[in-house]
């Protein structure tokens, strides 16, 4: 298996080679329904073991889903890359059955850093959450070269 | 039931109000180990369904276990408080099996307004995350005045 | 003076307004070059009195060409807003002599509250460092409405 | 001029290296009230040209006070460190003629990486703003060894 020359193939293939290992994100229902160079989109559906005695969702789960996004759209260049500091904006309420999207994207990218924006929407397109995340390539190799 | 002139117990009531109601901490087997005035323990145990292939704990439990810790020190006034914003770093990684403790102190409180300090270390005291967020208190009372 | 029905009116309007009682912008020499409905665009060359001994711009006058954009784009709609929350990532460094542009965008806006993101860039498009402010609606207009 | 093993010592010879090339705190009447290993003091008067028209200082002069705190506290090593990420929460306005105090701790150092808390104070203790930057070691020396 070789480093493809196409970016969106890459990114696929990363985006397969993460899932496969990812015991977490298949736990909490989390889907990666899109992946390309530098950009992602995760779904998630708020669960009864995610709400509280209100029915609102525990803002760490939509944590989760939009630290996924980051994952899956930093991890689409070959290189494995970690989370090194993330920060997150709670708009509206997720509550109970509703289904969240968080689309990830690039926001700058430089030697071993980058920056990476997720919305966080409901259904309707409402706003839940902002996050955004600051990545570190790490040395080793997600996809390797032939 | 009044509430009551002690800050101790009335953090410890709060604590209480806030467990019977909290399915999604009590899921990922999250225990809050003390409360006080401003202040929570939290504890957890990395366990397989939040590892990846490598062993590595996703970051957004390490964020979960911290947020859970600054939801209860921040709800200890009898008011209730949400998260508005929340900003976490990652040190180092957490692995399978580790036992994790949040410690949050709060740094600032005026008016609606509250920041917290969480720091996530392993059975050693090394610190695996640092975690800042910033509350709001809502109208609702969390503990009934008499 | 009554507030416009025109969106662009009113955003370069209330930027007239906050201009004629700004020293610390002009005083720095920072200019507000656009303004439009959540947005902005501020620019500053980087001088003597803003860097180190090895020509280095501190990087507290890159936070306030950054949150003067921020303050520029926010202020649009008429009613005055102030700055809750900001963060900064300093990506390269800014140099002795360097034209610095911040633009400003709105991220998000929902109730009183407001998230806008700035790039900084030198002359060549490179960025310098990336800004996302958190802005609250104050009571007071800007703008004295009819 | 050799590096000297008394931690008190070497943090005060980083201050004075830092000083003499530092325009822009003087600048600014920055004065640096203290420095130990991993911490430091800063004080600064809010005057005409740090604020608006109706005399609230801009929150950007708070920010720049704040971060030359942090600056001369994790310059206390010997090895040369520059600020990566940096965020601040406005709590309280500063106001013309106010005499603000910023208190740097290091709160986390690991590898290369560090962590830091400034509160920034008037002259009765009342907090204006809370601030916590991260620093990036640099492989240059501040303070040349034997």
């Amino acid at each position: 298996m070789s480093k493809p020359r196409d970016p969106q193939t890459l990114a696929r293939m990363c985006a397969d080679a993460m899932l496969a290992e990812d015991k977490a994100a298949s736990g909490l229902g989390i889907e990666v329904i899109d992946v390309g160079p530098g950009r992602s989109r995760t779904a998630m559906t708020v669960t009864e073991s995610m709400v509280n005695g209100h029915n609102i969702c525990h803002g760490g789960f939509i944590f989760l889903l939009a630290d996924t996004a980051f994952a899956y759209a930093c991890n689409t260049y070959g290189q494995r890359e970690v989370a090194q500091h993330c920060a997150v904006t709670f708009v509206a309420p997720g509550k109970l059955g509703m289904r969240l999207t968080a689309d990830c994207t690039e926001r700058q990218r430089s030697g071993r850093s980058g920056i990476y924006d997720v919305s966080v929407s409901d259904e309707t397109g409402n706003v839940i959450a902002e996050f955004r995340g600051h990545s570190r390539t790490l040395p080793d190799k997600l996809i390797p070269e032939a």
